[in-house]
């Protein structure tokens, strides 16, 4: 293959299951590289430094804004939160596919920047079932699930951009069907450019 | 689902294996529709009528493109190639998904018509593999064969406006890949509105 990697965004509302995704993908292949974003947002309960998130205060994100070390960067709320560039290009560079856990606003100029970018979104099965698994996370308060549920909506109007809508109703099946359509990018005609100039040169020698 | 059928074209170089993966792919899958085009052409041994194409006059031709009766059509050297509206509209609303089997010419005017469709190029690993391949066929002399190739070198000036290029290796591989493809282009995110809304409805009355 010896391609690139290729650069793929996910996206999806909470409680789609995207960190459960992530994992299971990553734990079952190895040609992935999972894009750590930089936030000044306070740390959840269990979220660990370099591993969710790069927590940065406000200072240092200003500073990464200034020397150009993100990719793309978007406010949410009253938090920042961006992609470092350097991550990226070099396990591109590696030929692993880069994937972006990330909002909707980064997502659409990572999509402007890179156009070659596939864009995913994850969906439930049903509203209801988002807001069951909201619940039963038991993490946060009804009334915080509910304005949760409200950026959904919001969110919503956006998905349109997106390439493929990947509806996660059971955990390893979604997996599968990320994975399979991470790999036929690989395939894209635009990503087979050299493949086709090499056919055409071999045709025209024969 | 309960989605119509898509609508999928399948070009690629003579000896690529075409023939022989749509043979496949339909003995696997049930839900795949090919769709015979209309031909002016002589049948080569062993085409049966209605099979590998409907074989018509110039005049019963003619009067299918008077009659508004075929999606597409193109000369190809002398002869005409017809994609019949019927069948493929029959089809797709009983949600098969229907496989045009075409050349680039029709390929270009169905994707101009039907900004969905998905388009796909079956390629030879190599050029040397095609050449190999046609040979080995041993249904027509060296000079028809050179000819053959030639025209695939001018074709793959093309290539570029499909949507993916299937390397046939081997078959079974090659099969599968295709029915990924196929089926992930259910969940393109235009193929999803109906989803999207019921989604976005849904979350607006929690």
């Amino acid at each position: 293959m010896n391609q690139q990697g290729i650069l793929v965004v996910i996206s999806g509302f909470s409680g789609a299951g995207k960190g459960t995704l992530m994992k299971a993908l990553m734990e079952k292949y190895d040609n992935y590289a999972l894009s750590v974003s930089a936030t000044t947002r306070q740390p959840r309960a269990g979220e660990v430094d370099g591993r969710e998130y790069f927590f940065v205060s406000q200072e240092h994100f200003k500073s990464m804004v200034e020397n150009d070390a993100l990719i793309e960067y978007a406010q949410y709320v009253e938090n920042f939160y961006g992609t470092p560039k350097d991550y990226v290009e070099k396990q591109r560079e590696a030929g692993k596919d880069v994937i972006l856990e990330i909002e909707i606003q980064g997502a659409l100029k990572i999509k402007k920047k890179f156009p070659e970018t596939l864009l995913l979104f994850v969906m439930p099965p049903s509203a209801e079932e988002l807001k069951r698994r909201l619940v039963s996370r038991g993490t946060e308060p009804l009334e915080v699930i509910e304005a949760r549920l409200k950026r959904a909506a919001e969110e919503a109007v956006g998905i349109e951009a997106y390439d493929y809508i990947v509806i996660n109703d059971t955990i390893d099946t979604c997996v599968e069907e990320l994975h399979q359509l991470i790999q036929a990018q690989h395939n894209k005609t635009s990503n087979r450019l050299d493949f086709i100039n090499e056919m055409r040169k071999g045709l025209s020698q024969l």
